[in-house]
């Protein structure tokens, strides 16, 4: 099965923004066997859509078109699909009393632009949004596939994994591909390669490995292909069992799962609360936890101490410990921990306080250095980490590593339980 | 003059990593007044990529070639571009020789592969590539140029702006493009484009208008084509000075600024200092504005108040506020924003405490609900606000929504200062 992806939006021609929805939307497909031939982005205009669609018919089974439904007037996809595929536009009731509710839920009354988004072409299977106003469309010719969606990023993600990809595994696929990733924070990629090289190269013929970097994060793709989907997923967890003995404190969860996602699963399974204090994570530690829903069972909250009059004043960190041993210290790390402890009450304590940059940094304290703290009532453990140039990178890194320090040290269970 | 980008990789087709180089090759065309047309990504293969230009001859005078030239592949593409301009590879002694100090630089010999890099389609010009050991080469044939470069993205930057771009300016008079894009947070695109309908439609014949939405902010990009730079500059310029005036509490700056940096900037000019109380947005106020190098200059700091209990003994929210109003209310926000400005002894603060979602919703107080609170010693501005039913989007939603209530009732001058 060959697909082609049709990206429609001028802001993109202009350089505006990148297009990073087909790169979505290719590894969605790859995964259940069908591949991307070409990509092509277009102007909001009707007779470069209608070429574009033409020529892609001549090279992809499924062509996939994406942007071009907002409600405004710069938005004309859904009139040019209707002239292309000879139907006319009808009111989609479904349609209606959806957007209808998703609007009231925020407050908002219908207006006629609102109104015209349900309608939609007569001959086409509506791919239902959720998550927006504007539905997606499915059409089929001459044996061919043609979705049209919305190119606003999780609205175009909503349809293709809980609407398209569901239709293409039931209606397309023959060959099992099985993924399975391996989750890891803490070695870089390089050293990563180097530590599990014996068992890469050991690996049966049906699997094969991919690595997949992020700041701080090194994911490992597991890809199984052949005939019997039992055996593929049987070859991959024993070797998975495998991974896990070699590298127990780097793998922290599987398929993308977030690190705070594990760390609130093992405080909510063992009843146990937790606290932040943060200085140059600036708030991160506490925006990832609770970014999960329910987080609130174990999370009392987190002190940004951005000056050290708040380090002192509500942590309880010593003046004195500030002057001599410097904001970014172990020392004050184990002080801003020991203070959450007692303010916050929480069974555990992340402190974290370090040099961001790009400026602030000395010849013995450089830009990067980061001292992180994880505690309970009886345990205090420091370490320092030395991170690189970047802020942006230096936050996250730092962020994930708290993450990963107060799981290595008194949550555990983690790796057990695949 | 219209270009169009053909972009060769097979990496890009399966969603390994995403298409960046078009973007900057787009915008950098559009300064000197070419437009693209379409940018097509197509694999590493004969045909796809002789199809491709091909295609691309029909619609563009300009066809811009990115990737396909690494140290293994080159060959391949070289060879094609040669064929397809009825000519034959040539040694280049210039490019032998840089390639070779170059590779000297880093302590490396000569091998087959980069001597190969030395030969050149015979009637192309090298576009010199100083960074690295692939050449450009450009073509014309029939009127139309095409260029030929590598994909690593410092090599086509390189190559773009220091050789491309000049040769265009010198070689073709071309048509202006001005695009300024306006940026507002804190109404729908829906009812903003109800709002600003006459003003859209009285627009110079010159200018387009598209609307770029995101969660919490709609972009409006207004684009001026012509001969006269200063007239398209100074149409914009009018135009804009209506809009603001239609929305002034919703235009917050210009060309993608972020909101946080739009605050931070304005604290820093008057001097002043914030700080925040966050419950439903977790932290995710303090960290954008941390995110800025040199936030500790305005920035105090953040309580994370996650927890009732965090409320009353850091912030002081009286326990009898939160029992009869709740912790989602009017009268807990401004004692939020109360008890920070005593704590942190800033001049302004903001706080938040919403129903984030999905649960904790009631008939009264349904998922979405946020109380927002801005003050100073002097005054506090309370606002409800209904979000929608998605967590994320509704602390997004919120976070922005605070930062610029803040904005709009202390901070002001942004949006005179176009």
């Amino acid at each position: 099965m060959k697909a082609e992806i049709i990206t429609i939006g001028d802001e993109i021609l202009i350089g505006q923004i990148v297009d990073s929805n087909s790169a979505f939307i290719a590894k969605e497909l790859n995964k259940v066997g069908v591949s991307v031939v070409q990509i092509t982005t277009t102007s909001d205009d009707a007779n470069a859509i209608v070429n574009s669609i033409k020529q892609a018919e001549n090279r992809a089974d499924i062509i996939i078109l994406t942007g071009g439904l907002g409600p405004t007037k710069d938005d004309i996809t859904k009139l040019i699909l209707a002239k292309y595929f000879n139907t006319e536009l009808v009111f989609n009731k479904d349609v209606y009393n959806h957007v209808e509710s998703l609007l009231a839920g925020r407050g908002i009354t219908m207006n006629d632009l609102n109104s015209k988004q349900a309608y939609v072409p007569k001959n086409c299977e509506v791919l239902f949004n959720k998550v927006g106003t504007a539905p997606g469309m499915l059409f089929k010719q001459n044996k061919k596939v043609y979705i049209s969606i919305p190119g606003v990023p999780f609205e175009m993600k909503h349809i293709i994994t809980e609407r398209f990809i569901p239709f293409i595994k039931e209606n397309f696929i023959t060959e099992e591909i099985v993924h399975k990733t391996v989750m890891t924070q803490g070695i870089p990629e390089s050293h990563l390669a180097e530590k599990i090289e014996l068992w890469e190269d050991s690996l049966p013929l049906e699997i094969k490995l991919a690595y997949l970097p992020q700041p701080g994060i090194v994911r490992l793709r597991l890809t199984a292909r052949g005939k019997d989907r039992t055996n593929l997923l049987s070859l991959i967890e024993t070797e998975i069992q495998k991974l896990q003995k070699i590298i127990p404190e780097a793998v922290y969860g599987f398929d993308e799962e977030k690190i705070e996602l594990a760390v609130y699963k093992l405080l909510k399974l063992q009843n146990k609360t937790m606290a932040t204090a943060e200085s140059c994570t600036g708030g991160n530690i506490s925006a990832l936890i609770t970014s999960i829903p329910g987080s609130s069972a174990i999370y009392k909250g987190s002190v940004i101490a951005y000056s050290n009059e708040i380090k002192h004043k509500i942590l309880n960190v010593k003046e004195q410990t500030i002057n001599t041993y410097g904001a970014v210290s172990k020392q004050t790390v184990e002080e801003m921990c020991t203070g959450l402890l007692n303010t916050f009450n929480t069974d555990y304590a992340i402190s974290v306080s370090g040099i961001a940059g790009p400026d602030g940094g000395t010849d013995e304290k450089p830009v990067g250095t980061t001292w992180i703290c994880v505690a309970n009532k009886d345990k205090l453990i420091a370490e320092k980490h030395l991170f690189g140039e970047d802020r942006g990178r230096n936050i996250r890194r730092a962020t994930l590593t708290a993450l990963n320090m107060l799981r290595n040290n008194f949550l555990k269970l983690s790796t057990t339980n695949y």
